[in-house]
């Protein structure tokens, strides 16, 4: 099908606080020049906001069921403690659903990739695959070696079954140098650097000072310096979520080596693990993206909460109101994050060429009013629920709020279902 | 009209973490018990949390203009340069429309009460009339005591005329220490004492830490105690908005004196004041309010959003996630405010013989599924468009998203239109 969005105001993040008031042309899924184009479908999008469709950088789409629970216990491990015995007795449909569920909410707030990272991933895939966005499947490593060949044989199996899918591509996410041993990071390295399907390496980093002690009294070097010393980041694409305590020394290496950071500003404040130095990594010239992290730390996955909480922190912390513009922060949310999860060539812009993952929001609404610097407008002021019309590589997932291929209804009946039998079990 | 709200699950934000499903009886603007109830009106509330509607406790309502304007500059200084020539030139239809705007706003996303510091105030009150919201409306002073004396006079011509009204009262503003006279604020004190249509007095206070050290220079002690030692806060009540640098004597005197503080964390992020110790607030027994500031420095007037920032705000500072819980939150939101502003035995929570501000919470949404703890859903996931409907001393302001007593696009359009006119003049 054809579209034509008329009088846009167009925000195309391909230069510096840039926009214009115009159309686009989408033939094929593919933004076009509208020369001899034939609209199938016009939509008019007078006063609103023609932005690429948002990329959540860092999630774990499934942990939507615990959402809201027991996320007032005093510290992190007491919290665990109540999560990891309900992750032990998940089951397909649980992963399905809230997934799905998970994929609602993103659309509903803007976002049409993510990055996810847990377990029992097909039921994510097929989730994503029936709502038409991308997902950037995390294949999660835990353990030793031994586990990691059991799992990646296990991966294998699935992997060519999703060879020709546009929308799914997959990166090896060995969970965290606490939990993973580096014989199980560097198992992973070698079969990126083989199996040309995955796109590179996401892994959870330096997120607290707890992590970062540990790894120096065990190993005597910082958490990114351990991976480096071991090989692991040799000639692979590398996403770090968190990166709230990297040192100077690892914002070097990120950026010699092009690693991306995937910012989770609300997780970190929720679970005390800190503010990380947003600005001292964009100085670093490191690419940078944003994420939600699980629900279960957020609490929701909306990625324009995300980059109102990004802005405010990286002012306070540093005092500085430019240190990261609005301008900066849309970035993180969209082109950085496409580039991130490897989709950079694909996703990220508004420009001919690329696939029309975009978004519609609409700004006739008392707090959008007066618009004023638009850039302004979306970091600080609008919501999630603004966003009134979302596509992906061409095809509307969102019209007028009302979501196109999802049953939102049967998606939270079913989540509450699941969870409910879940809390029995 | 008597109403009935049915199937709500009620926080009345009478007890720590409590809540029940049940029903709510509003007769003659009240919440009764029930007995021999006839209801004009059923609302079904069935998956909607009823909470008493939202109280922001400072706020400038009508700087809705410079929303989104020039809010990148480098500095506050910069920032003032660009707003203060507009703001000299605002006219009486100004205020109106944009007061009207925020007022919009606010209900909304949930909140009937609002503590206001502006000039031009009459249009503001009558904004506040037309739209039902209870207006707590600054009497602002800037300058010394003869400046004061002139605009007292001014206020006191135009008081009489609102004896009557149960939903608008005063307080008198003097804007700051740095702009204000300590000479004003005696006389505002002395004003305050003999005019019993004044609730107190509303002032910004150690916002900044310029201001604070600026203070010490100039007057050899910190800006509360230098209110304290000139007798300013003698026998009167008071609200201090921001208080992001005060001492702990400070905080001692603050419970001394029953002085509230209104937090006001998305704006102190914003314009790099600091962010506000709200636990050692809250562990010195002061009252806690909390509000959005202007639109120009937030740049919203939500209050969900608010709510939001604070909690993560309140965590990464103190790196302890029971600092201050989602209940602790939720109170400033609606009975700390209340109290803050005066109306503490009027509104703020849900109980029989209290005015019936209320507002139903839409939880049938993906980002609110499953919702699990509802302290933690309305803090960390809900968002202020959740806020089905909105109720202020029992009359219906929004019902199911749609406001009842304001014309909305005319309300942005006007607003548009004087806010391109303020830039030609």
């Amino acid at each position: 099908m054809n579209i034509l969005i008329k009088n846009a105001l167009v925000i195309p993040m391909t230069q510096r606080n840039y926009s214009y008031k115009g159309d686009l042309f989408i033939q094929d899924g593919v933004f076009v020049d509208g020369t001899d184009f034939h609209a199938d479908k016009i939509i008019d999008a007078e006063g609103m906001i023609a932005l690429p469709s948002l990329v959540n950088a860092h999630t774990h789409t499934p942990m939507e069921l615990m959402r809201n629970y027991k996320d007032t216990a005093p510290n992190l491990m007491a919290w665990l403690s109540e999560i990891f015995p309900l992750e032990d007795k998940l089951v397909d449909n649980d992963i399905y659903w809230a997934s799905k569920l998970a994929i609602a909410e993103m659309i509903q707030s803007g976002c049409t990739t993510f990055s996810d990272m847990y377990f029992m991933q097909e039921n994510t895939i097929r989730a994503a695959q029936e709502s038409g966005v991308r997902g950037v499947i995390g294949l999660t490593l835990f353990g030793d070696e031994e586990e990691t060949k059991k799992r990646i044989a296990i991966f294998e199996k699935f992997l060519p079954r999703y060879q020709d899918e546009e929308k799914i591509s997959f990166m090896v996410a060995p969970h965290a140098i606490y939990t993973t041993t580096i014989g199980s990071y560097q198992t992973a390295h070698d079969w990126i650097v083989k199996n040309p399907q995955i796109k590179g390496m996401h892994t959870h980093m330096s997120e607290t000072m707890t992590e970062v002690n540990d790894c120096l009294k065990s190993h005597n070097t910082t958490p990114l310096c351990y991976l480096k010393d071991n090989g692991v980041l040799e000639g692979i694409k590398v996403v770090l979520a968190h990166g709230v305590h990297l040192t100077e020394e690892e914002m070097k290496i990120c950026n010699d080596y092009g690693i991306s950071v995937a910012h989770n500003p609300s997780s970190n404040c929720k679970l005390a693990s800190g503010i990380a130095p947003l600005s001292q990594l964009r100085k670093a010239g490191i690419n940078l993206a944003l994420g939600t992290d699980g629900s279960s730390s957020n609490n929701n996955q909306d990625m324009f909460e995300e980059m109102h909480v990004a802005a405010l922190l990286s002012t306070v912390s540093t005092m500085d109101p430019m240190a990261n513009t609005p301008y900066d922060i849309l970035s993180m949310a969209t082109i950085g994050g496409a580039r991130a999860v490897g989709l950079g060539s694909k996703i990220g812009t508004i420009e001919e060429g690329k696939d029309a993952d975009c978004i519609l929001i609409n700004t006739k609404t008392p707090h959008l009013t007066p618009l004023n610097d638009p850039f302004s407008a979306l970091v600080f002021a609008a919501q999630g629920s603004d966003v009134d019309t979302v596509l992906c590589k061409g095809e509307i997932l969102m019209e007028k709020r009302r979501l196109t291929t999802i049953d939102v209804n049967e998606v939270m009946e079913q989540t509450n279902a699941c969870w409910e039998d879940l809390k029995k079990r």
